[in-house]
């Protein structure tokens, strides 16, 4: 009789996002597959409360209708606690950046690490992740790094300030992951593994508008490197014009957040989105109307992580 | 760049409001001016929560992006404390059914009295309100004793079974309109004032599905009344149709869900809407197609208060 059982309020809880492209991404999709979708950002640095607040968040948005939640930094752990189901390759990362809202329990989902691997094909077509050196083991870096292994990396360092939380997410790749090697290093150790590896990712916030600079000296890249980035605001971040500059084969951040947001949209709506139509509407977003090597991607604010 | 900034997630606080017919009527107009409108029911009963904590829904609502609120039985005077503002009318009635978000305060405003006006000049077209007995003095009432003494009613004899409730208003209104007889009248008064009324009008919940019956013995009826009625799941209430069976003029409570959603659309949007059409699509919900005298218009649930 009323629209409203088919219809789609989705909130986006994660400091600094109020102008993220993910809420435009899913309302355009679902204008197109006639669906009523309303996305609204939740800005924890606009309405002042702290990453510990998410489970109230979420509390409230099952009290006032919300039928799902995209959770990123600094969220993605502490809403761990919070849920009351957990898809198992969620759990494996320990990392939640979708939560359906389900007869009023609370569900993660990571499509951090799916959204990744659809990227890496798409974008890095053909390449063999080989020996990896990926700085951040946070949320999207334990998303980043389990799909790394998905896609078949023999080695993969990681490199974070936090060393004990890079040690201990290696520890536990290693062990569901053994045909590869999985290590912490420390920041001393990574020029050397840089010098060995074939590919170097960042999923740390460095490249960010609010966090200038590269993850690592980019005189260590060299031409046969292939080069991942999970920043997206802007897409053309440091790191990724020196890879560019260089030659490498390049996996710019915007791959990762079309990714995470067409899986998203699915687990959401149950309705596939055209992932081809969101990637062109995001690109669209960023200014860019080409898909690669561009150099206008700058849109304010960030969500990459 | 977004579509977001000109889309509204609206919520609809109250008791037993799930099948409220506030939300569609809101979001098929919004459909039609190409506005993306989101409009969910946050029904007390379902959540659990009390009408006292109207103020924390509110709270919640700001914090994730909701731009207004209609607000129903039991909160109507609940939620005048947590108003950072409150519209004239509004605040003279002392009930409050629409609370707009703007730059993060709450502004009250009251649509009940100038929805109950609207329907009363369309479907009571020429009749003149004289004397009239009214029954229910609490948020809807306090709305509809407005409208009645604004629309030129020269007595007004509110019957509540809150005595100090009803004595309080009608001071309160005498007040205000001295040209008016305002007064309290208890239950064992009201049959001799209605044989003396030229029109009596329920504004208790008396008559809906959760509440069967009447205000009064419906013997005290006369062909001369004119009865209107605020409830309008059923709209053919007892009284609605003993009063049809007598040949009595009917404003049935659609009527004022009509004129209140009419009003309550064009302060949250800015946009004016078709009145006409929304009382059309009023009227399709309910399974009517006529505008009057049909006795099909059963639904679910209750939002009339």
């Amino acid at each position: 009789m009323s629209t409203r059982n088919e219809s789609y309020l989705v909130g986006l809880v994660g400091d600094g996002i109020t102008e993220s492209l993910t809420p435009p991404m899913h309302e355009r999709e679902a204008d197109h597959h006639g669906l009523r979708y309303l996305y609204r950002p939740v800005d924890l640095a606009v309405i002042g409360r702290p990453g510990e607040d998410v489970g109230q968040l979420l509390s409230a948005g099952r009290d006032l209708g919300f039928n799902a939640f995209n959770i990123t930094h600094p969220c993605k752990q502490l809403v761990l606690e919070h849920l009351d189901e957990i898809d198992p390759q969620a759990e494996a990362i320990q990392a939640v950046n979708t939560v359906l809202l389900q007869d009023g329990r609370f569900i993660g989902h990571n499509t951090d690490c799916s959204g990744f691997t659809r990227g890496f094909e798409k974008g890095l077509d053909g390449v063999a992740p080989g020996r990896v050196v990926q700085f951040g083991s946070g949320g999207a870096g334990s998303a980043v790094a389990e799909a790394l292994l998905g896609l078949g990396a023999v080695q993969l360092s990681l490199v974070d300030m936090d060393v004990a939380r890079a040690a201990e997410r290696a520890a536990e790749l290693a062990a569901r992951y053994p045909q590869a090697t999985v290590e912490s290093v420390t920041a001393a150790q990574a020029p050397g593994q840089i010098a060995a590896a074939d590919g170097v990712v960042n999923a740390t916030p460095m490249g960010m508008h609010h966090h200038p600079g590269a993850p690592f000296d980019l005189d260590l890249l060299r031409p046969t490197h292939w080069v991942a980035d999970v920043v997206y605001l802007p897409m053309d971040t440091p790191l990724v014009r020196a890879a560019r500059a260089l030659g490498c084969a390049v996996l710019d951040g915007g791959h990762m957040a079309v990714g995470q947001a067409v899986d998203a949209f699915a687990l959401i709506t149950g309705t596939t989105p055209d992932s081809a139509r969101m990637r062109a509407h995001f690109l669209q977003l960023t200014g860019q109307e080409a898909p690669a090597g561009t150099d206008s991607g700058h849109v304010l604010g960030g969500d990459a992580l």
